[in-house]
């Protein structure tokens, strides 16, 4: 397994007349189930490859786990009625080291309702915050207005020796002093490249990610910016719009939310604090740093 | 409610040294609780408005219901706790008419597996056979190619209107015939546009749809092909990309599936004897037409 690009005949048509059949590369779309200790938790519509990482972000997003010892091990497995006689490898059983809680099977309720005060944004920013076992608003990362404003530009060129599909999502981690490149991700669905990067850090015990850059390829949702919390990222780079409940969250959480970031300008909308530009000093940032608490 | 967009304070940085404050339009996210005889059902991130539509539309997605008669009333409505001081209208309560059978706990997990031969893209493809009350294969409906190369810059133009953020997807029917918009919805989530249109059509009565086009403005996943043979839409076109097994199920449907749908050119994945070229001469039209069953 691990296929993500798949050869399909094609048509193109142009209005001018011109017809042309041709193979054409698709991004793979299969169904992951997600099991803890043999009992189903969620199914996603993923690309393969990577599904250790996937679950194992998936469990951080979801505060069942916030550690990668947490994790103990994963098997792909037949699903029922298989006899054993194929593995698809679009189940994953998931062993959660002893001690650690097995989620309540309504989980996916979790994050946006509160028994205490129904069904609101700020319910789920508090779910949030309820359950993150890192505080970002701590975290001094600093980050060069030009270092940032060129993430598009080397996840792209990372992801163009993929992605030959033009429908793959891309999630890439980057150091945020020296802008290496920690580990790309993609997926058809976005949050499964971020959760598969999250789950990547999980499994090589670098959570939190401490200054870090995450840059993903598309927009900024709350579920985007809810994974950072969970990861401990503190800066959060998207090519396109962020929702007023991402903003909303990343305000509440103190990571520093970038949206439209497009080679030679970016909007901030959230903890500017943390962008460095010709005009902020050294001392500057550093007075803005000692602001923090510690 | 309704408000689908907010303004909100925003820093712009330009690498070359300019920076400007200034209030930008987002798109508004909010958690929406769908209940069904108050049991929780599912619980979607969507932008506010048309949320009837929305529900009853994630119903005919999930099979639950096909007809809009099936869909006795739907009302906002307080989350516990709230006293029912605060309505927060994120909570919808839907009322099936009687002898609809309601859901089953496990809906999610219902287009992906089957007990009887484990979770595979094959899998979700019977699964959606299984389901539909619409076969979308023996529509004759064809659209004529400059019409569908036309329908991403008629939706954007409408899109215009309400979409200051570039952060809302759109989805648009149109007549196929005539490329009259019978319908627009938008959203911060791709599906939930979906299901917004397919909700209008089911509260019209105006299921199945046949002889129609549904344009939107991003990628096509499965899911979204899915929605459309729920509805009976038979013809899917997309701004970008096609997954795997967005193609897979629609030629398993007998869907067209359109990507890449740019203005002069587009890709046809599958049933691609819909469209009407300058060298499909009506007589060929009328003899592929017969060529399928009644």
């Amino acid at each position: 397994m691990g296929r993500i690009t798949v050869r399909k005949p094609i048509l193109t048509l142009r209005v001018d007349g011109e017809e042309r059949r041709r193979p054409d590369t698709l991004a793979v779309e299969e169904p992951l189930e997600i099991r803890i200790g043999g009992t189903p938790l969620a199914v996603t519509m993923r690309t393969p490859g990577h599904d250790v990482e996937l679950a194992a972000g998936f469990l951080v997003s979801e505060a069942v786990i916030s550690r990668g010892d947490e994790f103990s091990g994963a098997i792909h497995c037949g699903g029922p009625g298989t006899g054993g006689v194929e593995n698809t490898y679009n189940v994953l059983d998931v062993t959660l080291a002893p001690g650690v809680r097995p989620p309540s099977p309504d989980l996916a309720r979790s994050f946006y309702t509160t028994s205490s005060c129904g069904v609101c944004g700020k319910a789920s920013i508090d779910a949030v915050e309820t359950v993150s076992s890192y505080d970002v608003s701590t975290d001094r990362a600093t980050v060069d207005l030009p270092l940032l404003a060129s993430l598009p530009d080397l996840l792209r060129a990372q992801q163009a020796v993929f992605d030959k599909t033009g429908g793959l999502h891309a999630a890439g981690l980057f150091d945020a002093a020296t802008g290496d490149l920690l580990v790309l991700r993609e997926d058809v669905g976005r949050h499964n490249a971020v959760d598969k990067v999250v789950g990547w850090a999980a499994l090589h015990d670098r959570l939190p990610l401490r200054g870090t850059v995450l840059q993903v390829s598309g927009r900024a949702s709350f579920e985007l910016v809810q994974k950072a919390a969970m990861a401990g990222i503190p800066i959060l780079a998207a090519v396109s719009a962020p929702s007023s409940l991402a903003v909303d969250l990343a305000e509440a959480r103190g990571i520093t939310l970038v949206g439209f970031s497009r080679g030679q300008s970016l909007n901030v909308y959230s903890r500017a604090d943390r962008i460095l530009t010709s005009t902020t000093t050294p001392a500057a940032a550093d007075a803005l740093a000692d602001m923090l608490p510690r």
